[in-house]
């Protein structure tokens, strides 16, 4: 899974050329800021770069990347490395393979809430998966914050960001893995069975799973829901559905 | 459970006769601040309702309590009332006999995280555990934060507050209860009973479920861990323990 950094600091790359030499030498970029109505030759070079890595670009006030610069020599350019470093998909198939267990992998729709992000890889620790899969858009990325929530499991866990995650779900289905994610109108999870090499899908906070890939998954499982109000925290659905899974396979 | 209000805010009460007739009317307070130094007649008044009912008394700074003030006439205290009203015990007995339901109630020993505990109300609610009883010093209260977090769980399920903990446990057992606690030397949750009256009681983020209150459990339930780092979230792990209740119930 690359090299790890053991620390939890943000770190940000300011100017110009550090940030196209950033992109050029593989490191994982999760954000770009951009000065609003930069256009310049060497900006234009990291929006092309940032493009093809599917790395959000947001374009900011001057006051703004002064706020975000740490040495006041950003030219107006800011962008934000990954707190820690992204594992492959590969990585996980290897740890499954070392471990002798079938493969069993989150695969987190779009989670935006960096405690969340945090707690759900805690989970998949403890709950034995061996990696989590998240998309490159919208949701976020391996900050600060979700380094310190996930208490240290990101040094153990691999976390893979992909540009599409339906896409992603075909691919793995190919090598042999089940796909379900949870949604109220499913199966109830104690019917399914989920001992098999699986992939566990978990949805965005407020819009749960999407359609595109729901549409992908091979079952969909409901958490039986007694209460007088909609869903579950999205990292405590995740941790109840993991830990149906675990219990499964302990069988 | 009494008047529950339908707002997220948290309400401040400004002034020594406002917060002297709110404590004597019986409204709940989680916490009073008091200018450092004040001695008077009335702040003594307010010292010795805050000691009766064991509110928490923080003694702060001018700059600190005009901060707070919204009104800009605080004489010094300042009191905040819990956005939402607290439940008694019985109104949790009355929920269960009502579902026609051996009681199932939720103790929280000193969780200190506002997150945390809106999420684990959220998850006793759709759990369909008929309460969440909650220490009155050192935790978190009812603020708003907790209230939002809940996801409106709060207007279905009470919430009491208890000044000892260990003490309700021994007065519940009485009343037919077990108590199970989770901790990681205890029994595999999957080969407990966990069918009957049941109080799952959840420990602090980092030190666990306290000695005194363990001790008290008739069960020490454990979740599996098969991951490197230590433990669940404390919201992921209720979750975890409230599910396996659940799944046992519906057998």
């Amino acid at each position: 899974m690359g090299e790890i950094t053991s620390g939890y600091n943000e770190f940000t790359i300011e100017g110009r050329n550090a940030v196209i030499e950033a992109f050029r030498s593989g490191k994982e970029i999760d954000r770009v800021y951009i000065l609003d109505g930069c256009q310049d030759g060497p900006v234009m070079t990291i929006k092309r770069e940032a493009g093809k890595k599917d790395t959000q670009i947001k374009y900011v006030s001057k006051e703004r990347l002064e706020q975000l610069s740490k040495t006041g020599k950003h030219q107006g350019v800011i962008a934000i490395a990954a707190a820690y470093s992204y594992g492959e998909i590969e990585d996980m198939f290897a740890l499954a393979e070392k471990k002798g267990e079938p493969p069993f992998l989150f695969l987190l729709d779009n989670i935006e809430d960096p405690h969340n992000l945090g707690a759900i890889i805690r989970t998949a620790n403890l709950a034995g998966a061996h990696g989590v899969i998240i998309p490159k858009n919208r949701a976020v990325g391996l900050t600060a914050t979700v380094a310190r929530t996930s208490a240290g499991a990101l040094n153990y866990t691999p976390v893979a960001k992909v540009t599409n995650l339906a896409k992603t779900i075909e691919d793995l289905k190919k090598r042999g893995l089940w796909f379900v994610c949870a949604d109220m109108d499913g199966t109830r999870m104690y019917d399914l069975d989920l001992k098999g090499p699986i992939g566990l899908v978990i949805g965005n906070e407020g819009e749960g799973v999407g359609r595109l890939v729901k549409e992908k998954c091979d079952l969909v499982a409901s958490i039986p829901m007694k209460g007088d109000i909609d869903s579950l925290n999205a990292s405590v659905a995740a941790g109840v559905l993991a830990y149906e899974i675990v219990r499964q396979r302990l069988q």
